[in-house]
């Protein structure tokens, strides 16, 4: 079976990240966001917001993927310069898009406001673009070859993505069946291993964790392939029963796994 | 004056962040407690657990940076194969380090259990690799060349971090002062460029949120040099003032800026 996997590259812009200023928000939202478009989320890199570090990570993704999504400096601000960045790294100029222009016009006309030179900032974008709407504010998100340039704030990022739900190629998504036992994960390393290796297309993962009930860990069966994740989860299960655990399915919810 | 930046970059191995599954909190800590010992988080990389992915990753961030650090994939089972994929990068052979082992032993001997074949990979190093200290479990970081491989469970490589506090060479620590307003971004972008371009080795950060109360920003004044930044916020907050702008010394705290 040689189906195609389609993978996708998250590149967060943001010198407020790297400082440990703001816990990012966004991972977690495009990773599950992208596998319900049966996309794999297969690299995430945060950057500063320097010109050089933006367009080397971009070339470099967006040729290693099927899509490369990026958040961040898009405002209309002097710290925003994705729009220039990401221009220059595909050797591209920057326009002020006439949809944008117009969007941002209409957007600010309703609140008795002018477009502003900060504002129109917020209509640039590389030649040859598409426009990704936004719901939330005036500013749109930019599509440029495989390439979507969307808000780093994780509400409009939301708004933007679901915008998107449906429109982008995909394969199948990964379905992922958690089984959960207050078991060292050293003691059931031979048993993980080989109800891994006994089925083709599933992966397992091993998290453990520790909470005032004791210690423990969830076991995440991931395939392609619902049926095959459930039938390996089960025999997973079962496997924790003949070695005295009990197994949850489901796994075990606990304050110290996020 | 040509003062050296210390830099670091950090390579989480956690197929659990790229599946959306598991909400990142290294980054965050991460950076905090490196700009405390001088030295810049330059990047970050997410990458799914997997040799070639692990390793293309280290020897690109090595390169580039002072100091690595990574996380996640330490443990005991079948999916933990950091310390293979970073030997594998280095042209290293893995071997049981005997200090590793000594420690494993004598935790699991207190506990009346014997270290299985599963807890000696917890034992296993690249060559010419020196141990991390891990007061919470049983087994020790690791440290090869400027790597420092890190357990991926936030409060283990949070008491790892604090345990290498001081010993790392580095700069002076980046200052912030942040400075808030309930105004927007795009009626305030000329002052802050002019702010910012008024003060050598000072940037500004415009971080936008909206709340209940309404919307507004936080400008974030970085510098090495404390005096600089503070003196940079004082001149941003008498410009806002002259606006007609409120500014809050220590940013406006907003349910939405995290």
């Amino acid at each position: 079976m040689n189906e195609k996997i389609w993978t996708a590259a998250l590149l967060i812009i943001g010198d407020e990240i790297l400082s440990g200023r703001t816990q990012d928000k966004n991972v977690a939202q495009i990773a599950t966001w992208l596998n319900e478009q049966g996309i794999r989320l297969a690299e995430v890199r945060v950057v500063p917001d320097e010109m050089e570090a933006i367009g080397r990570a971009v070339n470099a993704l967006r040729a290693e993927n099927d899509y490369l999504f990026t958040t961040g400096g898009i405002g209309p601000t002097h710290d925003d310069i994705t729009v220039d960045a990401i221009a220059a790294a595909l050797g591209v100029d920057v326009i002020v898009h006439p949809e944008a222009r117009r969007t941002l016009e209409t957007y600010y006309a309703a609140r008795g406001q002018e477009v502003t030179d900060a504002r129109l900032r917020m209509a640039r974008t590389p030649a040859g673009a598409d426009l990704i709407p936004n719901p939330t504010s005036g500013a749109p998100g930019i599509r440029v070859g495989n390439i979507f340039i969307m808000a780093g704030v994780p509400h409009i990022t939301a708004s933007m993505i679901q915008g998107l739900s449906g429109t982008l190629e995909g394969g199948r998504p990964v379905v992922s069946v958690t089984v959960g036992a207050r078991a060292a994960e050293s003691e059931v390393a031979d048993l993980l291993r080989e109800t891994e290796a006994s089925a083709e297309g599933v992966s397992i993962g091993s998290y453990p964790f520790q909470d005032d009930a004791g210690y423990g860990a969830n076991f995440v069966v991931r395939s392609r392939d619902g049926a095959q994740a459930r039938a390996c989860a089960d025999r997973l299960a079962a496997g924790l029963s003949a070695l005295g655990y009990q197994p949850v399915d489901g796994g075990i919810r606990t304050a110290s796994m996020h």
